[in-house]
């Protein structure tokens, strides 16, 4: 079992060689900070993910948290972990030194919280949901809603949860149910019941705040009738102190396959006691305020999918070192040594496979930091628009991609295990476990799809897609190489039939063929998904060769050689696939269309 | 959850529709069965396997064996089932009569087992194991191994194991070094460690019948050096009876991932106490032997994975039927009702890839039992000759590509249940954590990789080969309709391009270069995998196009109708994902074989 939980080196290439996130030292909001300052943040990350995250976490899982007489037991190592987290800043690491923040970049924000997933994503839940629950209060909260809690909630003495998902609804919000009628002093009683609330008990902090999607009586059906509430545990006084217990509670834990050590909840609202629940902004305007916030959550998912994938593949690599068994088919001889198995191609196959995914995956969610950063921050207007436009087209890639190829990953370092891959003995079963979580929730990677080619697309006249394809052909012209180049012609060429597919399927779409269009967005997903991180892997091909001249040692020219290997992969193994994907959508397959339910 | 473990619909399609199994009963050996015996053992199976193996299918997996002071603690419902499945005749179900046997063909004892995998992989383990160790005493053991240990075995008292892996070896079985000393009454004295020995300790039977592989003094390296022994746990006296306990003891139980009913074990030979055990057949045969049982036990495997993938099929189905979720894309009245989710068609697409790969894999291992039937039944010599040849040459894709796509069907199952698969409130993510097993052990698909390209297509002039295009090309030519002879052509075209780089691998292998063109051999199983299974589903799509028009009833158009549509699916989104096999074997491409281990 190794140590490492991403490659530092790496993410250094990745961080400083490949982006260039220095350089947001140069914009205001970030003035005070230095790559010294970046890498010590980060160097406090990997080495609490190491000594207090990675240490539980599979004693978390094997020993999952249980409902005794109305409490959530908990190993002990859990709350500590969380408090150390807190207590660091971590969670206020992207605010305003004013709110008590250390004015992070999220590029380097998202690269801190990596090794805390990488290290047992279990308990980096916990405070990763206080965090987004704090963010919707600093961005929509008003005054007294953001001084009542957000101190709490900072010092990770209250956490958060996200209540979204009803038992009848599931990925449907429009169909939730859960009402909330005025009462007394502008307060609401909520009443309904939500499921799959992670986090949604535990016994880690003093109180527990949920942010709770419901409808205000009278409003609208659908999604333009759901507010959003805050929903504490335990009601607070004026200082924001806990006092008595709020009507929500515990109906039931639901036992999961993998992301044990999150509790993942069926919560009740206002069945035994009376709820209160505290409007958050205007009324009906809930989904609007949630899916502001979404794009954070949705590269979150991709994030912790890729680093779940690293992981694996950081073990499975050393075991492969390590690990004699057997010879080259070519060696005859039954006395010679065994070899590591590393030196079988097949064996190599895999671990090049897993290297692509999840340094291929990393790299998309570390651009996809860098547009929330140019979003936010960047000294000129329009480049903080077209980051936007950027983010939002290319969020549900960052979000499925990576959800799809690190559970991937994950399967290829339990084969390069073998039998030993099989048991709960050796680490990577549970990675494969945790991370099949990552498809499922916060949209389903088949949303993803259609939210892809049914909307993102399309938005502001395909805007964010002619950004897109602007950007790749910086990196296109870039490759000087001949091996770059080879492979930016792959990417181009492959890129102008997604292109001209796209159109058609737009034209079918205006038709008002729209079921028949939507059919195969899986498939628009994959193609598009493979395209962007083909142009991930060109990046940093381009990259990696231009510093090979100048590389000054042996572990450097070998770690962009292996940059450029894993590149070859990509664009020789992965890119061709899309070529499949391509004539489907050329065709407007009808295969899944018209099978009928009775046909099954 | 579904009751359904394999749609009998299905099964009797397969047998009969598809392979004309009834014909059978015209051989011999089977004469006195017909297809009503056939069925009615069929029937019992089903019949037992749901109300005994499926009914604590998840309770085993919960509760799993444990090793307490010396013994293991089991679910009695296991013993209860193991007995049940003995009595019944199904461990002797093939045997002669005389054996006390059924003599029933391969094909329906393939069937009848897989409802027992498919309602509880883990308590089938056993007698599956039983049935493989008395298998080798029957074939290779002398008249005293047999009455010693046969009768015992086939009633269900006696368990049998196979030992083979070595904790330092692994897969490369010509690395082992458990020693065989001789010993006075011709016995031997094993000493040495064996691991993930399957069935190794339990508490069902009285007896465990250990074949093991050890290595006698003196013996030659490698391969060529193995002989076989059976080593019981407790010796017994002229009737078979048990006696005293031989120095064969349990050094440790591991813990699965999943397939967690069987046990996994550690053992020690020779450590505490002597350990004997009785030579079988010839010295340095030991392989050899095994490797003639290999067949069958590879054929098991996939046909294992097969099922669980069916059984997952079968889940999903009824829940995407049953769960209501959200609308069309194309329906914007946020009133409408909530449609059953098999109205969506991505959910469509996500079940039909679970049909095309668990009614092909089903379709698949029942034309390879059929094989072995013909092999040992077909009355013309040269057909059993040339079903050998053909089994021989197919055991490496019967073995790797159900146990490839058989998980995938089950990964599909989790997504089609969202939140809820991803919980152990509900059955699939259990058949997902059971089929991960299956390309791992009895070779893992690399090592199936290695045998198919590196030998078995190779083997006699490649005539296994020529036998099978001859075959297919039957299927190609029995193409009528449309539909079906469209499918051929893209078979046809396929297989033609296979052909032809299986002949520039050739000649590359002549020329020496036997790492370089072996490096991509799971390339090469996958397109071939591919083409076989889309020849089963042209054979079937042939059979149900033709039924089509004489069916009587509406279910039996909507089922033919279904076969149409999966095979469909399987030519449109699955053969064509080969292209990209055959251009990387083309290439003989280099990526991986050219990776260095520092690069990493």
């Amino acid at each position: 079992m190794t140590d490492t939980l991403i490659d530092r080196r790496d993410l250094a290439f990745q961080l400083y060689e490949v982006l260039d996130t220095e350089n947001l030292t140069t914009r205001e909001r970030f003035s005070e900070h230095s790559r010294d300052t970046f890498d010590a943040v980060i160097e406090t990350a990997d080495k609490m993910a190491r000594e207090k995250f990675a240490t539980h976490n599979s004693a978390a899982d094997k020993d999952e948290p249980k409902f005794v007489n109305g409490q959530v037991e908990m190993l002990p190592q859990v709350k500590e972990a969380v408090e150390a987290y807190a207590q660091a800043g971590f969670i206020a690491g992207r605010y305003d030194y004013e709110l008590g923040g250390m004015q992070l970049p999220e590029s380097v924000m998202a690269a801190c919280n990596g090794f805390f997933t990488a290290a047992n994503p279990g308990t980096a839940g916990y405070p990763f949901l206080t965090t987004a629950a704090a963010n919707l209060i600093r961005v929509f909260g008003n005054e007294q809603q953001k001084t009542t809690f957000l101190p709490n909630m900072l010092c990770g003495r209250f956490s958060g949860t996200m209540a979204l998902t009803e038992p009848h609804a599931g990925s449907s919000l429009a169909d939730i149910r859960t009402s909330a009628s005025p009462a007394d002093n502008g307060h609401y009683l909520i009443k309904g019941a939500k499921i799959y609330i992670s986090g949604g008990e535990q016994s880690i902090t003093d109180n527990i705040v949920h942010m709770v999607l419901a409808r205000i009586k009278g409003a609208p059906a659908g999604v333009k009738g759901i507010s959003l509430f805050i929903v504490p545990k335990f009601l607070v006084d004026q200082e924001g102190n806990p006092t008595e217990r709020n009507g929500v509670s515990l109906a039931g834990l639901i036992h999961k396959l993998g992301y044990r050590g999150t509790t993942s909840t069926a919560l009740s609202f206002g069945d035994d006691a009376p709820c209160q629940g505290y409007l958050v902004g205007e009324p009906h305007q809930g989904l609007k305020y949630m899916f502001q916030m979404m794009n954070e959550a949705r590269v979150g998912v991709g994030f912790g999918a890729a680093v779940i994938g690293y992981r694996g593949y950081m073990h499975s690599l050393e075991y492969a070192k390590d690990r004699l068994q057997g010879r080259k088919a070519s060696e005859k001889n039954p006395e010679s040594s065994q070899v590591p198995i590393i030196d079988h191609a097949d064996v190599r196959r895999m671990l090049l496979a897993q290297k692509a995914y999840s340094e291929g995956g990393l790299a998309l969610c570390l651009y996809g930091a860098r547009l929330m950063d140019d979003q936010h921050t960047h000294p000129d207007e329009q480049k903080r628009e077209e980051a936007g436009k950027l983010l939002d087209l290319l969020t549900p890639v960052i979000k499925a991609w990576p959800s799809d190829y690190g559970p991937k990953a994950n399967d290829l370092a339990i084969q390069v295990y073998g039998g030993a891959g099989y048991t709960r003995e050796y680490p990577v079963e549970q990675c494969w476990r945790d991370n099949r979580l990552n498809p499922i929730h916060e949209g389903t990677n088949g949303i993803q799809a259609l939210d892809l080619l049914g909307r993102k697309i399309w938005q502001d006249q395909s805007h964010g897609l002619q950004l897109l394809m602007q950007e790749m052909q910086v990196d296109l012209e870039a490759a000087t190489t001949d091996r770059c180049q080879q492979w930016a012609l792959s990417l181009s060429e492959t890129l102008q039939q997604a292109v001209k597919v796209t159109q058609s399927l737009g034209k079918s779409l205006v038709g008002g063929e729209v079921d028949k269009t939507l059919a195969n967005a899986s498939c628009y997903l994959h193609l598009f998904g493979h395209i962007i991180v083909a142009w991930m892997w060109l990046r940093q091909a381009n990259t990696a060769a231009h510093a090979l001249g100048s590389a000054n040692s042996d572990n450097e020219r070998n770690f962009y050689q292996g940059k450029l290997q894993a590149a070859q992969y990509f664009f020789h193994w992965e890119l061709p696939t899309v070529a499949q994907d391509l004539v489907l959508l050329r065709n407007q397959d009808d295969t899944c269309l018209n099978m009928k339910s009775e046909w099954f």
